[in-house]
């Protein structure tokens, strides 16, 4: 290439990312003005002429790239990246993947892939308070569904998502029943959603069955997070059982207690949240989200929604305890 | 749709794949004439019309949907496909997923995507001896690259791959270097292409430190194996020390460590492969594979493949041996 301006060089020279170069080419009402300036005046500059276009019809390339996606026993957006994958070919739709550093170049992308491939709608995961992404797909009438509610949001969108209070609500009744009455709760500080949501069905668990004292630390995610979070609490008057809000949380506690000679399980009960590979390999009991189904609800929404027939409702579906040694 | 015939009645019909019908109507040439005429049956049969098309034309839908991949650290394929989002990215590559329940299903899945999306190339993982993706794509011509060598095939094709004795051999050398002399291998049977060569690296390590006993046991994968494993060893004359060709067989070999009263790394070493987030977790030393370079030199050869560059050279890549507590 020498000394060639390229889509990189531009977006050097603009102080922009590549994707909203490749905007301001393709879909120039999608950038507000200021950003459109600086990126011409770029173009300007180096003399950047943009070929894509005429070098994809001399080749008759579409720069996609197929791969095969096998079964994997990972986290939860493993999973539901293969299930959602199994789901929209049976209806014929296929999943094409992009990457972005945060909510606002997620948008650009949205922008870049409707321009350049034809994209028909976007599955978003991890909507939060606020969430820009939302915002700018309703604003343009462009299809999607979220893996996630619309957090405190007042827009109306098609969401699937899991009932994490009811999880951890279930892990509480389970260990009340049998007779713990010092349950606490190892979660994350106040402010996140799913975090708030997970410490919210424990509360309720407690309450339901009229104890009050309520022990809980909040700390940030990690296995030393968790670690750290069950030593202050053993410290004090110890708790029985532990609901935690992740299996990281979970396996802290776990290393916690054995290094205090307890043991997992038989002295003091823990549980955690996601259901891990890890989960399983050490036996830790844990609350499992029903990703097939989450998958297959998000691919019937979207489908809803590419038909305009009438609006999907929401759907909150109900995740599964599994028991295991701890 | 009521009684209407479907693509999927039709394959039903034809007991073939629903990809397979597809591929009848949209790339003949690609499927046996027995099978062809097999579908053409099905479809005169039960009165099958393709619409898809037309609809397609109608609605300007290119029927695919765009997902955000977020950076996971989850298992060694997870964090090849973001690697490779990005890697793909950078060149203005997309990249496409698809299922398939074996490699058959694969082949048609290619014919699928290229005549119905248009997709330049592929990537493909998991090669092994007799593999019929690759002949199949040689023969068509069509560009790819494997993740994974052309074990034992005579076929020439761009590869990228992870030198696993290589890796084995660090972990046995180093274990020779702290003094271990009684050191044990648990694998999986001869034949799998990737657990001879992960073999073979123990063994070259063990001939280099003039070590003559080879106490080794074979098992199928998983903590449960690993332990059987590490069982049958332990009743023997008790190893030191033990290479593992998976990182489940090394937290089974722990497990059955632990069960004996033996500690993890003081009385016993223990080297797992793959470097997953549960070896993380648990402290266990791993083989790491060095992946973000792996998918960045898929990208680096499609792109010369696809430029009919000089036909790029294989690349084999040394993994790191990642020391933990045990």
């Amino acid at each position: 290439m020498g000394g060639r301006a390229t889509l990189n060089s531009v977006a050097a020279a603009a102080n922009v990312s590549r994707q909203t170069v490749s905007n301001v080419l393709n879909s120039p009402e999608l950038v507000s003005q200021d950003t459109r300036e600086r990126v011409q005046a770029a173009i300007d500059q180096l003399g950047y002429r943009p070929h894509t276009a005429a070098r994809q019809l001399r080749t008759a390339r579409s720069q996609i790239i197929g791969l095969r996606l096998k079964p994997a026993r990972g986290g939860v957006l493993d999973q539901f990246l293969h299930s959602l994958t199994a789901a929209a070919e049976r209806h014929d739709h296929r999943i094409m993947l992009f990457a972005a550093n945060d909510d606002e170049e997620e948008t650009h992308a949205y922008a870049d892939l409707i321009a350049s491939v034809g994209v028909d709608a976007f599955v978003l995961t991890g909507t939060h308070h606020g969430d820009l992404r939302t915002r700018w797909l309703l604003d343009r009438g462009l299809p999607f569904v979220t893996f996630g509610r619309p957090w405190g949001a007042e827009d109306e969108h098609p969401w699937v998502d899991v009932d994490g209070a009811t999880g951890t609500r279930m892990a509480t009744d389970h260990l009340v029943h049998h007779g713990h009455r010092r349950i606490a709760f190892v979660g994350w500080p106040g402010g996140s959603e799913i975090g708030d949501d997970r410490r919210a069905g424990w509360a309720a668990g407690l309450a339901a069955a009229g104890i009050d004292a309520r022990p809980q630390v909040s700390v940030f995610d990690g296995v030393a997070g968790g670690r750290a979070a069950a030593a202050e609490l053993l410290d004090g008057p110890a708790p029985t059982a532990f609901v935690c809000a992740s299996d990281s949380l979970a396996f802290g506690v776990v290393a916690e207690l054995r290094e205090r000679g307890l043991r997992p399980g038989a002295d003091t009960s823990v549980i955690g949240f996601d259901d891990t590979p890890t989960a399983e390999v050490l036996g830790l009991s844990s609350v499992a989200q029903p990703i097939t189904e989450v998958a297959a609800e998000c691919v019937r929404h979207l489908r809803a929604v590419l038909s305009q027939e009438p609006k999907p409702t929401a759907v909150l579906l109900t995740p599964r305890l599994m028991l295991r040694s701890t």
